[in-house]
């Protein structure tokens, strides 16, 4: 039996997951129960007020999805694009690739936006891409590429389009304001800076999408009518499917922790210690592969110099030090690290140690 | 915040969540590891190859899918069923109605075989429905009804069709041989007889199946061939989504608990369970709902007695005890309860306390 072997305790400074927060794995462990309970049914409520909060909405249908990030994607899209409907997708990275992938898959007619991995998109010809697009896509903060990109200027800008944004490396990290940016749907995933386990997708979605929602998506699991009944959002509490309780419990305490601290410290916390690895990984003598003034702060991207060895360094972490940092994905293969520092991993503590771990590894 | 309420222990005696097993629970605990750690892909390899041994299959297509039961039937259907294809649908149980609405989600011919809700579908007619459907699809064991269905003359009796099967509440409790059956498709789910939190969806698939997919299927989060690159069924480690860690830790020592035991002592042990709390239900006057003959005794149905309240009753057990039992569903709310006593619930003082707490507040 494997369970006989030693457990490793790694510091996460890849791409995701991160190190959850304490209280988010201790609740992991609360005792089960079962998802019709009025103390679960209690706890799932206080879960979408939570993230109302940190999605910074009062929408109504703010629930987590039961599957990763990607199905958050997944059910932002079927649930509001159907064969022949226009999606401008903003493609500047890995998720924008992905993003054209399930939009085709729901019978999108995509209309695509490229930017160089590396820089980000250029709002204008986002909305300049199509006279009347139902939907504009975009990833708000590029795991493939530490790049941010834009989402206040689409908001302000998109006319009658719906704005879908991917927020799965972005909530909880940098600025992000649902409402006041005018995005009409977005979703996320808990294993980047909101500090939990990964297994949830929270998404929100206002009345604008809603009314204009496909009435029965392709996909049965991730239909947002049939989620909302169960969720509440509807006031009812129909049965779906059997909601994941103990991630939902671990949700709640992981949120419960970066509202304790408060969503404005959280994304300062970020912010400071991007600045410090950014200002270290420099003074290293490595090159940042982000454009400057768009690189995120929970997630660097740094060049890997001439002659070193992307596999053994990242290798010689893991086996010396426990520290887990990102290759490159996709063109980047190769040619990237990619250093998350998100949720519970956040901490001056570990950008100190992985710079010195760093330095040891390539010096 | 609520994490200063007392925490529930529940003893879980519905349709599902079961109370998980210790080690499934300890396991939720372990320090989180990055989706491509070479650690976790050994725990996942693991949980891979015992899965296979409850599935009693060699299916190298046998994965734990990221959500729960119900995203396991959606990967099933999404990846055999396209536009036109033929599916012949067994229908006595809520479950059999929803495999009929993600078929048509997928563009099937729907071709529904019914049998009253409590009674068991008759194979010869499911074999009879039509000449030559691609899907005949069935629900072993029906959780709204506590009902049987035959399998193993299903795949006997196929021909050319691909027969898939809903074990979500039948793996690890009551016989199920994937390949001895001629079972193409099976999924389960975690929170059933595997004794494990909900939010995985075990699913094996075999190469006749694999040869006859849908190349493109029209769910990117649930296609099973980019799944099965990162799962490693081909071989690669390639990064699909990242996988929900914590919940893989968990079936990895869920399914160790239960193959320690033995999967046929673990039968046997739900067998006994269950026939001691039919004839306990009995003993007190009750109406079992099931067909006799096909009734499961992991998910007992018992008729709700003239004169008893449904809500009160159940209301009083979980105040009163902490003890979950299901209401009825569909047609059979406020008609039956069910009763359910699966992984870690399945032992005799659960059976000898359930019995006892019903029989005082009905008594």
């Amino acid at each position: 039996m494997s369970t006989e072997r030693p457990l490793s305790d790694r510091v996460l400074m890849g791409p995701g997951p991160c190190n959850p927060y304490p209280e988010a794995v201790a609740a992991l462990g609360r005792p089960m129960l079962g998802h019709l309970d009025p103390e679960f049914v209690q706890i799932l409520d206080e879960t979408c007020d939570r993230l109302r909060t940190v999605f910074r909405t009062t929408n109504p249908r703010t629930v987590p999805i039961s599957g990763t990030g990607s199905a958050g994607m997944e059910a932002a899209f079927v649930n509001l694009v159907g064969p022949g409907d226009v999606v401008v997708v903003g493609v500047n990275g890995l998720f924008g690739e992905r993003m054209c992938d399930v939009a085709t898959r729901c019978g999108a007619d995509v209309v695509r936006v490229d930017a160089p991995w590396g820089q980000s998109l250029d709002p204008a010809a986002l909305l300049a891409a199509h006279p009347s697009p139902k939907v504009i896509a975009v990833v708000h903060a590029e795991t493939s590429t530490g790049v941010r990109n834009d989402v206040e200027e689409l908001g302000a800008g998109k006319g009658d389009a719906l704005l879908l944004v991917d927020a799965v490396t972005s909530l909880g990290g940098i600025p992000l304001e649902i409402d006041a940016w005018g995005v009409d749907v977005a979703y996320s995933g808990t294993q980047k800076c909101l500090g939990v386990a990964p297994g949830l997708a929270p998404l929100t979605l206002n009345d604008r999408a809603w009314a204009r929602r496909v009435e029965k998506p392709q996909s049965w699991y991730l239909d947002l009518g049939m989620i909302g009944e169960y969720a509440g959002t509807s006031g009812a509490r129909k049965y779906h499917h059997t909601a994941p309780i103990s991630m939902v419990f671990s949700l709640h305490a992981g949120l419960g922790a970066l509202l304790a601290e408060g969503l404005e410290a959280a994304w300062q916390r970020h912010e400071s210690c991007g600045r410090a690895l950014h200002e270290g990984l420099e003074r290293l003598g490595l090159e940042l592969f982000a454009e400057k003034g768009h690189r995120l702060p929970e997630l660097t991207t740094v060049v890997i110099p001439d002659g070193v060895d992307d596999v053994a360094v990242r290798r010689t972490l893991l086996e010396r030090h426990g520290i887990e940092i990102g290759g490159g994905v996709g063109p980047l293969a190769g040619k990237v690290w990619r250093i998350g520092c998100m949720g519970h991993t956040a901490r001056p503590r570990n950008v100190t140690l992985l710079l010195a771990a760093l330095g040891e590894v390539i010096g």
